[in-house]
């Protein structure tokens, strides 16, 4: 049994996200139908980050484990030949055979962009947001989270995780012409957490919440008191690190 | 009479071009619609760059005439708000009763990009090229084609202009990351132009055409000399300057 890695880009957009359902077409079951083909034989592929719909990927790790022989240049090949142009695999090797793409992680690196005006060329990849924004007072939230704490204030309501402790490394505000880039990374994020971390800081940046507010919102563990979710069509997953 | 200017961005993908016709989704008809609707008139919108299907624009600009006593900001808004996302008017103004889009235009500028590696998220907005590429070649024919030349040699052959000289004031390959960015100026541009200089160069960086027959194809006046097109969905109409 050879357990198998694949490194992923994808556009989000016409997808419900990257977990198979029976709703819509989804990333995971759409690399499942195309190895079903390649390798004549089902296989469960563990993907790194489970997006929501309309995010993105340019770094989505995922694994699966096989019988096939077949190298991994013909495994690449054969999927990029069968999967439609919004997904692509960068690179497929072997990896050993307790590797698990989302338990193996040891980091992750999500990017969201806003853009200040509206966009026609990055409407799927952005979030234009109208408001004035104190970038310095942002850098100051995103700091702020950095370290260990319980992110059970940014996480869905509907998550049954039982621990919501997480360690963000670093996460940064960039300003770059008319675009504001976030980058954020961490041991592991909850559910829905990078946009409810953004749309708080957005909420911070244009006033709608006190800076100090936010230490509060933490403490309160409880998602109902932080700001709204960012849209999904601005947040990429940019990199698993093992 | 007002003679009112737009600034537009626009995503090409769904289009068959700018230019109003009756085979599909045009960006000048789209707009036109939206004025119709705004101004209760018929307006006719001249764009300055007639961009084909596929082919996007952060800058393209137009400019139609008037009898409406409505604001700039009223205009906008009321474009913004009935367009699709793919279309945004950036700004409106007033410009003298002889300014015309095309006519006026002194200088225009558009960018390609190339992708070396296949991109689910940039595949509507550049070419994806497999072959290694010599960059300073391609970098000598874009400097060998700066300056008044007849470019009739990389204009569509069903396109019935008489005068075919250009003056190219800059043309030039940047290397970023994994991406290759052409931006080219001139006066105007023939009709397919940039694309065909484009994949020409894009020959000659792969050593499918000689650098030296870059001057025996400007001398015969030809478009079956030069090399392919590339494609549409690489190229952006960056800016035009009066």
């Amino acid at each position: 049994m050879r357990n198998i890695r694949l490194l992923i880009e994808y556009d989000g957009t016409n997808y419900v996200g990257w977990q198979r359902q029976d709703n819509g077409k989804n990333i995971q079951g759409a690399i499942e139908s195309a190895l079903h083909q390649i390798l004549q034989e089902k296989v469960n592929v563990i993907g790194a980050g489970r997006t929501d719909a309309g995010v993105h990927a340019r770094g989505q790790t995922a694994n699966f484990r096989t019988e096939t022989k077949l190298d991994f240049l013909s495994i690449k090949g054969g999927l990029n030949g069968l999967l439609a142009e919004d997904i692509v695999v960068h690179n497929v090797d072997e990896v050993p055979h307790d590797f698990h793409a989302r338990y193996s992680a040891k980091e992750r690196l999500y990017s969201y962009t806003i853009t200040r005006n509206p966009s026609a060329l990055l409407r799927n990849y952005s979030w234009y947001v109208k408001y004035s924004l104190d970038i310095d007072l942002m850098q100051r939230a995103a700091s702020a989270i950095t370290g260990t704490h319980d992110f059970e204030s940014f996480c869905k309501a509907n998550s049954d995780v039982g621990n919501h402790f997480c360690t963000v490394s670093s996460a940064i505000w960039l300003e770059e012409d008319s675009l504001l880039r976030f980058t954020i990374s961490a041991d592991r994020f909850l559910h829905g957490m990078v946009r409810a971390l953004v749309g708080t800081m957005v909420d911070i940046g244009r006033g709608y919440i006190q800076f100090d507010d936010l230490i509060n919102i933490l403490a309160k563990k409880n998602r109902s008191v932080a700001g709204m979710a960012a849209p999904a069509r601005g947040l990429i997953l940019e990199k698993i690190t093992y």
